[in-house]
């Protein structure tokens, strides 16, 4: 679940994508966190049979709590991202208003999942091992404390990657069209540069043209972001 | 401790700090993660203490594992933004290039933290209700995980507080001193309307010197996060 989560998040980010059309990758970034939303409620029933199976009561727990929660904010999270990003109905400025939004409640629910997962192993741990008991750290107990601890790792690289803006996704050829009338040559040429992906790092001696890249690159992002 | 953590985290945010000097915002900043640092100490060393005394062992747990791991982190981060930050002697590269590793790390801690506690929390609760247990929801097990979820809904506020791009303080008059050989007057313009803070939600119609301010800010970041 949490490795198809991230896989969403950073599809946007990933040098072999650039290569792909926006919408291939919209429908990837859908498809994947489609994916993962089954996984959840598959995770979630298993939950709910081994409960009631060994007569266990639902839903008592932080862990459970924190759980649900996110799962249902995911679900909202897939419906609006499906009715206003992927359908084509919602016009630009809805969606580029609500783009910050989506981002920032994507990261947050994959950081909560992590957090309810964490604090699921917890759990499991304490009930599951007796003897001898967790306190007593037996193998098992190291073994999955690590595996907990790399999940935090993990969790930890996947916000990094997600939230430079340096491996944003390149401005593609329709920002052309909506390129405003502050557009100069040296932005052309600096846009074209980009879209190899590689300038982003390099030091930047055309100060001008920069801040028309700029330029085009804020405009742009309502443009390349929230349309299809 | 996590709430003068975020206060910490946030201090750069608030609209009433934007009269401040720098160096103060600076001193604030640090003064809270020190007294945070502190409050960290204090608990780890309360919960030793609380183990020794009951024969409990120590740092078998993923929660102790992965909170002291963050405290760990969070003095490291202290020192070296110290270091590099607050002591006259970095270079502004030097402080440029790690400024976007500090807030990042910051950040992560900060979301490590919360999720730490929430593993306390669960631990705890089922440690200590015993009659009734916490699987039959007793009203302190109720209680606590609300408490719990309200960490998790303040730690997503704080994380949205700082990730706003226009929430970042604006900039100040030593910018002035740096801006390159492509600074216009309609730049100057801009940016001084930009002092009393309320022009990053005012609908732009100088798309050209929307271009001047976007040029002289992304110039300005690293003068004035890396500059005394």
């Amino acid at each position: 679940l949490v490795s198809v989560l991230s896989s969403a998040i950073i599809v946007y980010r990933l040098p072999w994508t650039w290569k792909c059309s926006k919408l291939l990758m919209k429908f990837i970034h859908a498809g994947l966190n489609t994916i993962a939303m089954i996984l959840a409620i598959v995770s979630m029933v298993a939950a709910f049979d081994y409960h009631n199976a060994g007569n266990i009561r639902n839903m008592y727990s932080l862990h459970s709590w924190i759980g649900l929660i996110a799962v249902i904010f995911y679900a909202l999270q897939l419906f609006l991202g499906f009715a206003v990003f992927l359908l084509p109905f919602a016009p630009v400025t809805l969606r580029a208003a609500l783009m910050p939004i989506h981002a920032y409640s994507g990261l947050t629910i994959f950081a909560t999942v992590i957090a309810a997962a964490l604090m699921g192993i917890t759990e499991k741990l304490i009930f599951s091992l007796t003897s001898p008991a967790y306190s007593e750290s037996p193998p098992e107990a190291t073994f999955v404390n690590c595996l907990g601890l790399l999940l935090v790792i993990y969790g930890a690289i996947i916000l990094w990657m997600a939230s430079r803006p340096h491996w944003k996704r390149p401005p593609e050829e329709n920002v052309k069209v909506l390129r405003p009338m502050g557009g100069t040559p040296e932005g052309t040429e600096a846009e074209s540069t980009m879209t190899d992906g590689n300038n982003a790092d390099k030091p930047d001696m055309r100060i001008s043209s920069e801040a028309a890249r700029k330029q085009n690159l804020k405009l742009d992002e309502a443009g390349q972001r929230s349309t299809m």
